[in-house]
């Protein structure tokens, strides 16, 4: 609960998503937002200063009247309280530093880093007491698990094998097919839908939401797939997000992990494959998640099949290609993609989606 | 060279196919033909008496008359002369105890155990000198490389994760989807066939090797598939040689193995998962390659595309489903079975065996 005597910081929904992530467990070992030591090593080795592998700084940036020392209440952004901030640390980070460690750019067309700049420099640091996790719509509550319920619902269900699927978009075909091609060599198949915060173009977490549950209900197998929300936002910081990605997932009870071609990338910031060659330098043991790497994947009229470069011998003709622009035309026109590209059922509520007004 | 003074001793199509992988490096640690306590170590522990995991004897049985110390000529069965053995110990094993430990039974219809007892009991143990390799016909030549050909042609094509897929049998559209799901994950895919001997009613490996070969042409990419050729015997010794299977591609410079259901059984003697579950006991580290384990595929009208128990959540009856005897019966009537089981290109091949006698 609040306290009458304690200060009152409303927290961003960027900020709230962290709080989420810190407070049921999904950033573990994080048990708050962090100093200036681990802010600078987090940025210069990507590890912790004790030392376990952490890609991206989760640090609360405010001007918050406050001194090192106070008890701070932390509210959502709707007013509801979540818990508090025990302020152990006030410090300015320098922002130039972190966007080139972490985000490989100080571009402002930068999502990521323009949304750090915006948070600005001044940081409270701490561990966090949890009174409450943020509030969400019904459409993700009902899939909401903490981690430790997922870890609990996967033993229920006697998986050993789990691969965890990230995503910030509809899927279609190709996706369907990467998350089952990876589900053929495990037990069990968790999509992990990012619901936080995402860029301006992103499809909003709740029409995403109806097409992960259409095809949850029409093409997966319900004794082997899951559908979960993840409260993070996104970074869209590339090859460091693509190892946080995996770390909340481990956390959640996954022991393997989807990273595809451009994952977590934006424009031209990362090549096509960072995300993955990220990984070549990590202990997987000690990362304690298994990375598997995907190539872009498309139907092939020859194969009959989906397929990948890596898969398909067919030449570009005979494969189904229709770009991100050409799909928007076409949803935004009410034209349904042909079902080699994506699920009819999919297609119709991303049609009626942009009936209502999806940019 | 054969030698004026050694004996020779004509090997067995079985013996020579042992012969081969202990003179290519493909069955190693081993050097030879085990002795009584690698035999007893093996049946018992599936381990070496050095410690290393080894699942199945590999003994030569014969009633060869030798004595310890003498040197003998091994030739092949068509008179090549391949090396020779030093004769270090001679013994008596017990093959029903061997029977109950590797094939899990003593019964005589099981095709390995047969082959087992109809080679005897009596052993020549020792290490081999090799002065060449069973020939083979100019279809398997063509594909032949010795592991450390194959590594080295793997590490020229720049491949590190690469999935080996162990088969018998013509490749239909089940087993060329799994192959690829697992293509998906690596960097390159060894189709490796055992052309060694099987038994009655498997297809023979110079027409299943035509079947491969228009796969290649047609359906696999050849920059990131490479087909091979094992010149291993089938022991259907189920689990115990699903080790063995593994352990082989380890040697060939293989990273990871395709295991599927009743991977090597034969007839009811083996669970449906045996072959994977053999696999939970052992370090994987320790094995030096890591198995893909994979359920049953087929097509499905609904899914319209491949899938398992575990992705596809459609009834029976949207699913394409052939027993063999009707497939058998299908193609030695000169029919195609659907594309979606088979592709054209190789029903056409195995019909034509079929009329040229195929049994």
């Amino acid at each position: 609960m609040g306290s009458a005597e304690n200060a009152a910081l409303t927290l961003s929904a960027r900020q709230a998503s962290d709080f989420e992530l810190l407070a049921n467990g999904g950033f573990a070992p994080l048990r708050g937002f962090q100093g200036s030591e681990d802010w600078r090593s987090v940025c210069e080795n990507m590890r912790l200063t004790s030392g376990e592998i952490w890609p991206i700084p989760i640090t609360l940036a405010t001007d918050f009247e406050c001194s090192v020392g106070d008890v701070i209440d932390l509210k959502a952004p709707n007013g509801k309280q979540l818990g508090r901030l025990k302020v152990e640390e006030i410090f300015e980070k320098d922002v130039d530093f972190e966007a080139e460690k972490v985000y490989r750019t100080t571009d402002n067309e930068h999502p990521g880093v323009a949304a750090m700049r915006a948070e600005g420099s001044r940081c409270l640091a701490g561990p966090i007491e949890v009174d409450a996790l943020p509030d969400h719509d019904e459409a993700f509550m009902r899939r909401y698990k903490t981690p430790a319920e997922t870890r609990a619902e996967f033993e229920k269900r006697g998986w050993k094998r789990i691969v965890a699927f990230q995503t910030r978009n509809p899927i279609h075909r190709a996706h369907e097919y990467l998350t089952k091609a990876a589900l053929e060599i495990c037990d069990g198949l968790f999509i992990h839908p990012l619901i936080g915060e995402t860029k301006k173009g992103d499809i909003p977490a709740e029409v995403r939401m109806r097409c992960y549950e259409v095809l949850m209900e029409k093409y997966y197998h319900p004794d082997h797939v899951m559908l979960g929300v993840n409260p993070g936002k996104m970074h869209y910081a590339g090859p460091r997000e693509a190892v946080l990605h995996a770390i909340i997932r481990r956390n959640y009870g996954c022991t393997h992990f989807i990273v595809g071609r451009d994952h977590a990338g934006v424009g031209d910031y990362y090549g096509t494959y960072d995300a993955q060659r990220i990984f070549d330098d990590i202990d997987l043991n000690e990362l304690g998640i298994t990375p598997l790497f995907f190539e872009h994947t498309f139907w092939c009229n020859e194969c009959q099949g989906m397929g990948s470069n890596k898969t398909c011998p067919h030449p570009q003709e005979s494969r189904l290609f229709l770009s991100g622009t050409k799909v928007r035309e076409m949803l935004s026109a009410g034209e349904t993609p042909p079902p080699e590209f994506t699920r009819e059922e999919v297609a119709q509520i991303l049609i009626d989606a942009y009936k209502e007004g999806l940019d």
